[in-house]
């Protein structure tokens, strides 16, 4: 889409290194200092700054087939370079991202019998580090299983953590803020009734993104990049040293992953700040993925869609056909159609179209959808014609409930029934057991299937949204068309009958599984108390309508719904035509002052017109941000339009309290704006 | 494809059943009597003639999801009817089928808290039994998981049995003939060193077609019909009473079956006959079967063909191409066209001509073949066109190696090429650990898999021949593009390293494996020491020749393949001519005296024009027949082409030991004819 703007910078340094058994490695700026040492096992540390924030931590795997393990090594040679480029995103929160690193990379052989050559790739950045296996192509050695891989992340003392605990199958849990000695992953697993599938895998299990703070001050992230053809890697947490164990999800046999040489595993990453806003600020991730081939993605596009789905969560209609209240109709579609066009949003969402929803779930069924039969009052034609009449798409739903082997075996079909009719985006959807039985969500022929799934679409030109998906890993600098996933407790779970989600909950997002990548979070809700069709329900939003409009801002994805019901929407014409107009790709982004569980506030500069959005969300706690607004053009003056929570704002008490103003601020100005608790605000700053 | 003749005869008996403990039903000829007896479990007994077969043998389910056992009922209710039809199939060893039997209905309720309902249903023929688990939908019960199925063959005495051990991925064993007592799978299992995947059950596990002698002379044989959506039945021998027990071959997380109600279980199916011919010439199998859809098979069209594969086998070619002895060139492939062309053979079936071959097996791996991909030099488009020119047409072949989920996933796209190539038959293979990982080739997703395939190269018009797939159980009838499989220990095995065929394996398949359908036996091997290519292969096709052209006879296939390289073949060009004249299709079949190891003879009358055919094949003893031609028209007059054995022909000392020779004979005449050691005789009987 863009020109990547290249500037490498090579140094290579090749040592002298069979028999050396010491190596470092430091970031470009210098204060980032990786340590490879190979005594009895060849271990890891990271310092910053000569705090020593990994101790030496093990590295390695145990294999399956052959049954050896990869864990004593020797070292045939080491190369060390510099890179220096930066490159261009085909959306996201800015356009040009810096890629600086320096890289070590170890060319190992193990020391026993079966002599196996694994490369261990360093790349060390100003705020962090990605490193990854390598298996170059080898005599004697080429398919392998492995059963573990043994990677450890040392930290060696009790830092505070947001967490969820390890599974299987599912991350749609709320976060949980401890020091690491008191994770309870199996009681924290326990307490979320309302998730479809769960495999709890033991008490000292988390998940990644993982957010640390150290009692220095220092926010740590762990996670992965680049996952296409492994196991989602969970951690196990061993508490006498604090270590984090590489723990790889499972498939049906027990085996972990099906590798053949001239492979890599995905890439390990740390992010290192000593700020929160750093952790937020940071593209490490984005830089660990490969770059797409831009041409061939040239016509993936950002939008903004509603959906026919909230009615039927909050009980007002039906997916199902026989109740008498199918919300899929052809009548009711086009009042969200013609919603959707007054308003300028691009897209329908449309879920209940399809025959299968009588008996979709919970029984581990292999023939539920077939993914081109419409229910009889569903004119997807005509919808569709009509749609594109009105300037507005029809986007599909895929439901597989699991039954992946059946949505595979359809995948062509259902694919091509989007082509002729003329839908170009998909919201694909988990919600059950996995079939092949004996998979889980994030094992790896899972992932496999999340990206076949993005490729195959890509072929017909489409974009993909999913949901019950393992976590991204910054997939979509590589896939553009897979454009945003669920993969966490999303706004959806506020419907959940015994509890939703916390004010807080959006706070830790921002710094653990936003940090993957974009997400389907749907906000976007103006009405707050949900028995209004089901007077048995007493769950809420836990939110601030200000709070709503600013995740627009605050949570980058390109592609974004505004999941409330039209009704509710049109209560609030001016809001909605504030969020329809906030881009979805952005010339630069600088989080401001945030913390994970506190605050979040980003501004963001439009690609498209060089408009300024400053966006922030709060937790329980009502607050005060003093904007400054330095950051502006120095000569010019410019409007503010504010959204922010009333005074009496309150997201339990009066999530609608907001007011709306407009000022004029001049560069260097600052401004006080109010969030409540549970409230958020969202300003639009054009030139005058 | 031809009429169905019905004549029904409904004698529906509507017994007062509640509370009744015991129910009777003979077969039309009141020979074969079934009792259903209801105490504290429910049992059903076999006798025929008063000789009680099996004893009071258990019925029911255990299940796992509800976790409740379905074994003690009460009786609801009980229907009995006859039924007196018959129906001509599409193709096969007659053209008229008759289908008699007298059907049991029970209707029962568990005694337990959760009240399920279950029908069973005995249909009960003169030449044996069929009986099977209906599950009717009902309240409260629909979705629902087998842990296993308890039906039990209560035999009562150590009979001599045909049998090969319970494997839960293969049934390409040879035959072992013991006692039931004498069982021991582990070992048979072991000794089959040249079976690419095995998994043993356990000592005491055979498998289905089996076999049964009992002491006073009668033949059970026990088997099912109409496996769809189900796992293989094996069967558990307990040696205490020689009861057989079934037993299901598990999925990956131990499972046996999902089902949900409105279904039913396979048939479950006993021939008993006083004789082994009896046994052969019984259609039991199919008449439990369902009818096909005649009209949509119209297309189906029985055939012969040679291949590119053999060559392969014995070392002349590869199957790989970068090895220089690429078989499936182009220049090579043309030659085995101008071969099939000059002899009037309908199809050449070309092996290793898709890329992929280097790196295919034994790694479970899941990219292997995308089956749409041919080698450089194989210019398919071009073959196609030249063998269509001589009215030949290609044999596709799709290798899967046990990557099903990838077969699956590309089977569309793989039908498509085919149709783009006007190449309408694939041979599929199932070489390798099955994907779904956990999955094997006998469980109930792997059946499901077969008839998918079957049912989506249907829609293309597509025939299809299965190797390494389950057993048949006659499910040809209704998918008839299902023409044949592979499923047992073939000819190809001659080539097996250690140790081939035996002479009198052929004779016991007919007994067995052969039962449940038509098998891609491959025989037409005129040249049996396998080292030309190799000296160090020492392995041979214990055969004569004359047993060879036989089989094309005695083992009935609509799809039938000469095996052997052209240049084999072409040494001889009459028995080439006499082979490609055999038909496909019957007017009627009759078996002479045969026995499982011993011989099988079968009279045969073409459909098409009347000509008979006799054949029969000898296991390692010779033996002389005495053919009674009564069966022929009197007052005609016929002329007899004899290939049979010469007087010093033997499987391993004399292979090719052959005389062919012409006589007159006359209705009510008779003639003995020669079987040499493993050897095999074949006539041709047109009127003069």
């Amino acid at each position: 889409m863009k020109k990547v703007f290249l500037s490498l910078v090579f140094t290579a340094v090749f040592l002298a290194s069979f028999g050396q058994q010491k190596f470092q490695v430091s970031s470009p700026n210098g204060q980032v200092q990786v340590t490879l040492s190979n005594q009895e096992r060849l271990t890891y540390s990271i310092s910053h700054q000569e705090n020593v924030l990994f101790q030496p931590s093990t590295l390695g795997f145990s294999l399956n087939r052959p049954e050896i393990d990869l864990t004593e090594f020797e070292v045939l040679g080491s190369e060390e370079k510099e890179v220096n480029q930066s490159w261009t995103p085909i959306y996201g929160e800015r356009s040009k991202i810096k890629d600086h690193y320096r890289e070590l990379r170890l060319r190992l052989q193990t020391k026993t019998q079966a002599k196996v050559q694994v490369n261990l790739v360093f790349k060390v950045y100003d705020d962090g580090v990605g490193f990854r296996y390598e298996f170059p192509e080898q005599e004697g050695f080429k398919h392998f299983i492995v059963g573990e891989e043994l990677t450890e992340f040392k930290m060696g003392a009790d830092h505070s953590a947001f967490w969820i605990p390890g599974d299987y199958d599912t991350n749609e849990f709320l976060y949980k803020t401890t020091r690491l000695s008191e994770v309870k992953s199996l009681a924290a697993n326990a307490e979320e009734i309302d998730i479809a599938v769960k495999s709890p895998i033991g008490d000292n299990f988390v998940q990644t993104p993982l957010q640390l703070v150290t009692d220095s001050g220092y926010y740590i992230h762990i996670h992965e990049a680049a996952l296409v053809n492994y196991p989602v890697m969970q951690l196990e947490l061993d508490k006498a040293d604090y270590t984090l164990k590489s723990h790889l999800v499972p498939d049906a046999v027990g085996n972990k992953a099906y590798l053949q040489t001239g492979t890599s595993t995905p890439w390990r990453s740390i992010i290192i700040s000593k700020t929160p806003e750093g952790i937020l600020a940071s593209d490490l991730i984005l830089n660990l993925n490969d770059p797409a081939q831009e041409e061939y993605y040239s016509w993936v596009t950002p939008q903004k869609f509603i959906g026919v789905w909230w009615e039927m969560h909050v009980g007002k209609g039906t997916w199902e056909y026989a109740s008498g209240k199918h919300a899929a109709n052809t009548a009711n579609v086009k009042k969200y159609i013609d919603f959707a066009a007054k308003y300028g949003i691009e897209g329908v969402l449309v879920e209940g179209w399809n025959e299968g929803w009588e008996d979709w779930f919970g029984n581990w069924k292999e023939e539920v959808f077939d993914f081109v039969t419409p229910y009889p009052d569903y004119a997807i034609k005509e919808l569709s014609e009509y749609a594109r009449s009105k300037n507005v798409r029809l986007i599909m739903h895929h439901e597989t409930s699991g039954s992946v082997t059946n949505y595979e075996r359809r995948l062509e079909d259902a694919l091509d029934f989007m082509v002729a009719n003329d839908i170009n985006t998909v919201k694909t959807g988990y919600v059950g057991k996995i079939i092949p039985r004996g998979e889980h969500h994030d094992s790896q022929w899972m992932n496999r299937h999340y990206v076949h799934v993005g490729k195959k679409a890509a072929e017909k030109k489409i974009m993909v949204v999913s949901h019950e998906s393992s976590r991204p890993t910054g997939l979509n600098r590589t896939y553009p068309n897979m454009m945003a996933s669920e993969a966490a407790r999303g706004n959806e779970f506020n419907n959940a009958p015994t509890f939703g989600l916390t004010p807080e909950h959006e706070t830790i997002l921002a710094f653990t599984r936003l940090k993957g990548g974009p997400m389907d979070y749907t906000p976007g809700f103006f009405d707050f108390k949900l028995n209004r069709f089901d007077a048995s329900r007493t769950t809420q939003v836990n939110t601030t309508i200000s709070k709503q409009a600013a995740l627009f801002v605050v949570f980058y994805s390109p592609i974004q719904m505004l999941g409330d019901l039209p009704e509710n929407l049109e209560k609030y014409p001016d809001l909605v035509r504030f969020i329809v107009d906030i881009p979805l790709d952005w010339e630069e982004s600088t989080y401001l002052k945030s913390a994970p569980g506190g605050q979040v506030v980003v501004a963001r500069k439009a690609k498209e017109n060089g408009v300024w959005y400053v966006a922030g969300i709060s937790d329980e706690q009502a607050r005060e941000v003093e904007l400054d607004f330095s950051f502006l053009e120095k000569g010019k003056t410019y409007t503010v339009h504010l959204i922010q929570d009333s005074k009496d704002a309150h997201y339990d008490l009066n999530p609608t309290g907001m007011e709306s103003k407009s000022s004029s601020v001049k560069p260097g100005q600052k401004m006080k704006v109010r969030m409540a608790q549970g409230g958020g605000f969202v300003m639009k700053i054009s030139q005058e």
